[in-house]
């Protein structure tokens, strides 16, 4: 099983993503600063890997803090989480995971923890495991919306590497498969970073899983064709209305989806949701160097000097979305109150 | 000015768009089949700038038959034109250009030329000049759609490099420029051969026009923030009814124009009409290799084996296109009887 992120030896342990497909090789972050940098030059990327890895850098910084008197040792470790949150502005995954970590330290001092560093490792484990736990559900879920014979496209890489493992939007594609339906994929190439071409490409290789790449531009060409049975994708954030964050162009094919009537589905879990924000309005977009755009690692295309605007994700307005797959449940038309609804815990089919 | 084909020493003499913008560097063919290769290799491309070469390809190739009776120069002439239409199946100036050079053979032996060869590069340096004085009239003829202050949109290159000279799309830019109208242009980069990357990113660079590169994904995200005012491309082929061929992408920025509101126009000779073709429905995609998709120059992505599909163009239906600029004049809300009207000779606003 792909594991893009884990705890090793006292270190997080991080599958490269920036040397895939050409070479599969592990970075061994020893304290939590070389896990920010990991999260930064995107080593590690993808919403829910990033939540565990900041999880997993928090627990590690931890560990520099043993033994200091219980109000000191907040104040650094929300130091430490707060250097960790800056790291990259846009997946909610991020700041849920940080929230979380402090929350257990809240717990763990109030319960008069000797070693609330063993106890925050511990939580960071926790948060890996279940995100593959999650990941299986939301499999289980998307699963239905699946038929056998479709031909899927999906943008960016929501698969085991944008995960603890197992992935989002390759998740429901392993879960349908698993479940014995033949599924093609058409795999956007998702410039700049490629994602699609280095990364989905190569996982659904080692799955085994038919896939064909074409550059972002072809992917409404192929719905015009009608070779499009349904979209998938994952997600950064998702406010309350269902306002979906993710990777650039995402918005593009969702319009696109929309004037082919091709179903269009998220896949993320509940920690993607932001229910501080009403709608996707307030999501923050992150932009990126603009040597992605002028190039692509060491090939540099555009003139020397050319402007460049480069954001790295676009909001698709819930309107646009067929349903959300959550582990909780499959949100169909999603909206503040049907997602409202299944935060509260329910079952919302 | 740039002049990407041009008749030198009995050479057809190219700008090597392959080695743009890096590079600026002549090709010199000295045989119509090293011009079969250029437009093979995309050294020249651009469908006004294919046809411009096809004819001066066709020219070269006349000169090795002078002094063969009128039966077999014929022949052997329309030989050497079949080998070129060879090159590329989707650009109608390409063909265009290659039925004119045909016509003016049998027109010159019907009128007992003594050297026929002359009077074939004749044409061509003629179809080369008036391509340039087509540019500047379809320049004129758009100017007029544009505003001062606009924030345009181009996709691929449709400029001078595209043509003998000037360009249509980016002509127009030109002459709205030249009106005294300021203007900045949004480029999509235009995978998988970025066309606008390299070659109208350093066009428009080369001519002082405030201009931004960005991913063919962005343009969509662009069009939500109200930020792109029109759109405007150029053409590889045009059916009777409007429907049109350019460079794969085109039709979701039409799509996505549509949805937000947003003009689209195209701007193209009349010879890129097909008149033979009822609808785009008729007009042959060219795949090309799936190294293309693959990588960038000498840089992979892809896994290795990765299946591609890799169409060059596709087809917006003319009931997404604002108006055809043309230099006749511009044909607002295209139909075949607005078309027609037009390739009648009348004036048609």
């Amino acid at each position: 099983m792909i594991r893009p992120v884990l705890w090793r030896d006292n270190a997080v342990v991080l599958i490269d993503q920036n040397a895939l497909p050409q070479q599969y090789r592990r970075v061994v972050c020893t304290c939590y600063h070389e896990v920010i940098a990991a999260i930064r030059d995107l080593t590690v990327r993808g919403a829910p890997a990033i939540g565990v890895a900041a999880a997993l850098a928090a627990a590690q910084g931890a560990q520099g803090l043993s033994g200091l008197p219980p109000e000191e040792f907040a104040g650094k470790f929300n130091g430490i989480c707060a250097e960790i949150a800056a790291s990259r502005p846009t997946a909610r995954n991020l700041f849920w995971a940080l929230e979380r970590m402090k929350e257990t330290l809240a717990a763990l001092q109030a319960a008069g923890s000797k070693n609330p560093a063993r106890g925050l490792l511990a939580e960071a484990r926790r948060i890996c495991a279940e995100d593959i736990e999650i990941n299986r559900r939301i499999g289980r879920e998307g699963c239905a919306l699946i038929d056998d014979g479709d031909s899927l496209l999906t943008h960016c890489n929501a698969g085991a590497l944008a995960t603890a493992g197992y992935g989002t939007a390759l998740g429901v594609i392993y879960a349908a498969r698993e479940a014995g339906k033949k599924i093609s994929v058409f795999v956007d190439e998702t410039r700049p970073v490629l994602q699609g071409a280095r990364l989905t490409a190569w996982e659904l290789k080692k799955e085994k899983i038919p896939a064909t790449l074409i550059t972002d531009s072809m992917a409404g060409f192929l719905m015009q064709q009608g070779r499009i049975d349904k979209i998938i994708v994952g997600a950064d954030r998702i406010a309350a209305n269902g306002d979906t964050a993710n990777k650039i162009g995402t918005y593009s094919l969702a319009v696109l989806a929309a004037a082919h009537g091709v179903p269009f589905y998220v896949a993320a879990p509940v920690s993607t949701f932001d229910f501080s924000m009403k709608t996707g309005a307030e999501i923050p977009i992150e932009e990126r160097a603009a040597a992605e755009v002028t190039g692509f690692r060491d090939t540099v295309v555009a003139p020397k000097g050319m402007q460049v605007y480069n954001p790295a994700f676009d909001v698709t307005p819930a309107s646009l979305i067929a349903a959300i797959i959550t582990e909780k449940g499959v949100i169909a038309k999603p909206d503040a109150r049907r997602i409202g609804r299944l935060s509260k815990g329910d079952k919302n089919k």
